[in-house]
């Protein structure tokens, strides 16, 4: 049995570009003498297509598009993965399915089990949850079926009730597949090969895994769609961030050669997932230039850069905005970072706007010192200038806050908090000069001035972050404890960190989901990310 | 049997607060000869404490706060709700409990079966769900008792598998109690009697109804507690939008009076709806003073009428802040409205905001003309004004967006977008206008001529609303068909609506889903708001 594995980026709702996509490849496979090919979890309308599924014309438009494709589904088998309404008056409306085309039509559907229901994953929302179990023969061969999570029955949140897995294995298949649509973190594709690997172990099956790979919005799906052998070794990767189409001979012994593992550098997925990320985004919402507001700090810098990778040069336009407060080194550095990356970029001070609004309200702020109110009116001048020149000229604002800042609040809504999407939003600052060696591998892109001055928003004279908040090393620590981890402050202090800063620092993030409430959507590359992963009360004595 | 109904206003993760509050309404009941008293769902955390529960050591505080407020109950039972650890290791790792404290300890729990995942609801998230079904004995009375979501078996979105009540009445009860935390929208308040006068009939009960009251950011909760004899029919109310105790005393026949039923204003309801919103919305965040750009539109005219309503006219700062494309009319209009509603305002011209960025961007645009730029960055600079005024004066601002604009995307995001809380973002326009006649019902306090004037951004000469968009009957049609509906542009066509207005609407409402990612919490006050309730993609082909 020859097997095609089809990693594609599918447009959630693009269902004549979706459709379009899987006949091709559907096509290409036969050409290629393969008898069955397989898709990924809900190919056919993207994934995830949220509240979409509410609307009764959204599921009949994934209906018909599954009818045409079906209909190329002759001389070859496809599992394809599809939204489908629940036959039964009892229960939630859909299920999330995999589709066998067989002979131009719908021959059979799976139904997934276990739907995730936690972190940025809303599939109770939707879907009925299947409790029937039953292999599939396909041309022939027993074949268990399973979607996504259907894999992950042990994984540490909690336990679910049925273990797909094992139900199926009841019946001795011959052949796993699991489709996929499993979100890229920082730690995923170490955890999902685990998986994986017991899964393969335990029914004693080749495993044919499939992923969706494409960027959602804040949602990056890798790929590294894979085929293990029974002994849980991969014997074919698909790559990483790409679309790809491979193949597997299950009969022919060459097939089963294991792979080495390659033990991937995390700065270097990192990096790529954030270009990809980016790139994926514009591409899907048609956006081809980008502008930010390069103030000669890290966090633009960095942002500036992996735009320039991503976008291209010519479609990056820096924009230094100086006030009386910046420093001189600051505008130099931030041209050497546009002249080293060879992209546009133009300086526009804003001491003029900023005395307007001085002086529009020197009556109502008579007698009163300067303090947070005049450094924001610095940080929301850019914020009109920049989106001034996105309006005009038809660049999408870049958000340059790093996960730190947004963590304590360390940050200007309507300022430095707009964009149309945050690219290191799920960086912390530590990481952020982790990126900027790994982006200066080769080459002194940024210039070192950037990454070793001390870093400092610039909106009064001489101000340094380390003013207002602890060494990032510190904080960054505290912050990856009490947001990816969920510990309180007690286990936090256990861990060895200062108990006033801990409560401080606790206290800056639960003060600020207001301003994270408004903040733009963020490419999310850790285990949680803010955004729809992290739901949290905006009124609270927390 | 005398039970007490304590319809209270809790804060999420206020342990002290809440304990307090409920400690000394049993202690207030027991003075009062009451054999049981009951408090509403997740009473001890609050509700919706939304990620919080993630927390292990939330958890823990709701463990210790429930032992707290269990040493008070002696002498009388209380059924409180609070979220218990699941104490099996399958399934989610809690419950949505009720508890019956007696003597001191938690004498026996019940947990959830029906746990809501849609809409604003997310329980599937935290929550395993209930499959054991019996009654409990309270000071001898055989009593059937559930949690909010397990009455509404029938609802018209799905069916749910298990149906609670039905289970719990083959054991014949004498009485049923429902705690709930069920948030307003203006049809709920009809739909929720429905729904228990079919209980009350069904379990030929007397059924305790007890809801939270009070606001939780977007989520209003209405409180309307109630008890209805075994007929269905009322026969105690308890109020809207406030805190009460209320009694019931089962074997006094006097109790059994029944209560007409009285057919509420819709637009009455809504303007108490926003208001109590919106004041316990700076009550429960500790905001005083609240500031609004007062545009001499209808809007901000509303917004401004209800937030000195709620929070006292001394405390409401109204800023004018005319640009060269301000008519004179609207800067005397919103003079007027001020000097009706007795609140201070100022007077701030933008012009040469405006004049130092078109300055500062005069290279750039050079030979470019007047568009969507300009407009912006009068809307933008109203913003930085605004903000630099509630930086520097700790006034909140109010966002004065309604939901038709908010829909299309007829709004500048960090410009007129800002706001800590939008007001009026769940009000069509021509509900607009209709809460503006019902506040002027008594006297004229919007001057006739904002209501009677052609609504206009004026942001470019002479513009109008109506060069953009349908009229606003219309517009609010096809709103309300596509949005609380989900109806697709077929059935809107087929209800009466011109097939390009219809197209023309719908493009504009998906093509707005980034601008509404980053817009304020909206008081929710249908039955879909934008916000939590309506998870979108943001990059889709819809």
């Amino acid at each position: 049995m020859k097997i095609a594995l089809a990693q594609l980026n599918y447009i959630i709702a693009d269902f004549k570009g979706n459709s379009e996509k899987i006949i091709l490849k559907i096509e290409e496979a036969k050409s290629q003498g393969a008898d069955l090919i397989v898709f990924s979890e809900l190919a056919i309308s993207g994934y995830p297509p949220d509240d979409l599924l509410d609307y009764p014309h959204f599921i009949e438009s994934c209906s018909n598009a599954l009818s045409d494709v079906a209909k190329s589904a002759v001389g070859i088998s496809a599992i394809v993965g599809c939204p489908l309404e629940n036959p039964e008056q009892v229960g939630r409306r859909l299920y999330n399915a995999a589709c066998l085309l067989e002979d131009g039509i719908v021959k059979d559907v799976v139904y997934k089990t276990l739907l995730p229901t936690y972190d940025v994953f809303n599939e109770s929302r939707y879907f009925e949850v299947n409790d029937q179990f039953r292999t599939i023969s396909i041309q022939g061969v027993k074949t268990a079926i399973t979607i996504c999570e259907d894999l992950w029955h042990e994984m540490d949140r909690f336990d679910y009730q049925d273990n797909p897995i094992a139900e199926l294995c009841k019946e001795s298949p011959s052949l796993s597949i699991n489709i996929s649509a499993s979100p890229f973190n920082r730690d995923k594709i170490d955890e999902r090969l685990k998986v994986l690997q017991r899964q393969s172990k335990y029914s004693k099956t080749p495993l044919i895994y499939v992923n969706q790979v494409g960027a959602h919005t804040d949602l990056i799906f890798d790929g590294n769609s894979r085929v293990l052998d029974s002994d849980g070794d991969t014997i074919l990767k698909l790559s990483e961030f790409k679309e790809e189409l491979a193949y597997i001979d299950l009969e022919d012994s060459q097939s089963f050669i294991k792979k080495e593992e390659q033990e991937e550098d995390d700065l270097n997925i990192l990096h790529r997932a954030l270009v990809f990320g980016l790139k994926d985004y514009f591409n899907k919402m048609g956006f081809k230039k980008a502008i930010l507001g390069s103030s000669g700090g890290i966090d633009s810098a960095v942002v500036q850069a992996l735009a320039v990778e991503a976008l291209g040069k010519e479609n990056v336009l820096a924009v230094m905005l100086p006030s009386q407060f910046s420093s001189e080194g600051s505008v130099i550095d931030a041209v050497e970072l546009s002249k080293n990356l060879g992209n546009p970029y133009e300086i526009i001070p804003i001491e003029t706007a900023y005395k307007s609004f001085e002086s529009g309200l020197s009556n109502l702020f008579d007698g009163l010192s300067f303090n947070v109110a005049e450094e924001n009116i610095q940080a929301r001048s850019r914020a009109v200038y920049l989106m001034a020149i996105s309006n005009k000229l038809g660049y999408i604002l870049l958000n340059t806050s790093n996960k730190s800042e947004m963590s304590v609040g360390y940050s200007t809504l309507y300022g430095d908090m707009c964009g149309s999407i945050s690219v290191i939003g799920d960086v912390l600052k530590t990481d952020v000069y982790n990126l900027a060696r790994q982006i200066n591998k080769e080459q002194e892109l940024i210039p070192v001035s950037i990454i070793e001055k001390a870093p400092s928003a610039e909106l009064r004279p001489n101000q340094k972050d380390s003013d207002s908040l602890p060494e990032y090393d510190i904080l960054d620590g505290i912050l990856k404890l009490y947001i990816e981890h969920q510990k309180g402050p007690s286990s936090i202090i256990a861990s060895g960190y200062e108990k006033a800063t801990v409560e401080r620092v606790i206290k800056l993030v639960n003060g600020a989901e207001y301003k994270r409430f408004q903040s733009p959507p963020i490419l999310r590359v850790s285990p949680k990310a803010f955004g729809r992963g992290r739901i949290m009360p905006l009124v609270s004595r927390w």
